[in-house]
């Protein structure tokens, strides 16, 4: 039997944010109590299936980050070494951050509310740097100046994290290493189309649940050996639901 | 004026095992609510300070990172890249680990208990292998086979310590940034005395409180400018006192 690589995909929980209804992106929100509840259920997820994280990629987000403290505080690996980077951010919203997604739809109509959320190449307008939910002067984004986005669609989001799932998260992989990703909706579904080759349409449909790790095997070109699995099936396929029916409120 | 570097010492807050009087050394407890307490007000005593650490620095065991967790979620740097040393734990406790401090001390009498909390280079009893508080058999300590401690001084200590200063540490102080050193009592005391070249002797009498952030500014060679400063004195003061009167209850 050949050797596998282990790749666990985890999405941040609820955050105060998605409770609100508001487009995030890039705005540093920190998760709810339902996001700190779901956080804790990954990690007993993970450690009762007996995977164990030997190191952990985060997002530049404190939710991501959250997330990972919480459930790796809960699967007794806090102590696992940690790497972050910005290429695993959710997918910056451009000048709709801060916005509110109901009032949006009302404003803009179902065609363009749905393009901007799942468009695979249509970036919504781009944020001002002066605007309240600019990034541009963020410190944690100091030397990246050059590339700081103001707007992106979900193409823009894979240039810019494939680069690191290949200079570095595969390099762990290969190593042996089970890694675990905690980041967002889009930085997962951008990941998981490279993995899963899934077509630019085809793209649109797919969603990620909150807070359920979601298992690759992996063969030595990275490739699933076998379609991946959701430690609680049950309750990804509820979680992917909702996700899919937001924004209609 | 020169320019300095600026190194940041925070000792973890109230363990369980603190609470329960027992000697912990590598035993992975957690913080006790008042360590949580500690931990929070450490992040707010550096936001209120304008302190921004750009790095944090952390040891394996599970009580020190969830203190860095807290603190930096506090003081909203929870980004910062993060690096995870066992060179940074607790002085190992050997055969102590796991054993009641008042029922040690009225076993062995106070010269003897004296001798291994405080004595500069003799250490406790080596703990064994299949000893339940050993870490023989410890995923996080992996790779480091053979230099795993079975008990430890305050000389071995340092001496497992400073490489790890000399040669990563410096190294994000040099390149100016700002370093959190989230720790213990012990791998603390051995950074104090190699910085502020204290003798064998007097290192006896130094105690470091929990939960307040101690302020080095240090020049080119990573020598003091000044003494370093705790960011809430009073409290340190009365921390110090508490901790030199561990164990005589």
């Amino acid at each position: 039997m050949p050797e596998t690589y282990t790749l666990v995909l985890l999405r941040h929980g609820n955050s105060d944010w998605n409770q609100k209804n508001l487009f995030t992106g890039w705005v540093d929100v920190r998760l709810s109590e339902l996001g700190v509840t779901e956080a804790k259920r990954a990690g007993e997820l993970l450690a009762d299936s007996g995977i164990t994280p030997d190191v952990l990629y985060t997002s530049v987000l404190s939710r991501a980050i959250q997330t990972a403290n919480l459930a790796l505080e809960t699967a007794d690996r806090m102590w696992i070494p940690v790497k972050r980077s910005w290429r695993l951010n959710e997918r910056h919203y451009g000048a709709l951050q801060g916005k509110d997604k109901a009032q949006t739809l009302a404003e803009y109509g179902p065609e363009q509310f749905q393009t901007w959320r799942r468009s695979f190449d249509v970036p919504p307008p781009p944020i001002d740097d002066d605007n309240e939910w600019s990034q541009a002067d963020d410190p944690r984004y100091v030397g990246i100046d050059g590339e700081l986005p103001r707007t992106e669609c979900l193409k823009d989001v894979i240039d810019r994290m494939l680069p690191y799932w290949e200079s570095d998260i595969t390099v762990d992989l290969a190593a042996g290493k089970t890694v675990l990703v905690t980041a967002h909706g889009n930085s997962l579904r951008a990941l998981v189309k490279h993995l899963d080759d899934i077509s630019d349409d085809e793209i649109a449909e797919l969603n990620i649940p909150t807070g359920i790790p979601l298992v690759y095997e992996l063969d030595a070109d990275f490739r699933p050996v076998a379609p991946a699995r959701y430690l609680d099936p049950e309750a990804a396929a509820a979680g992917a639901a909702a996700v899919a029916a937001q924004g209609k409120k």
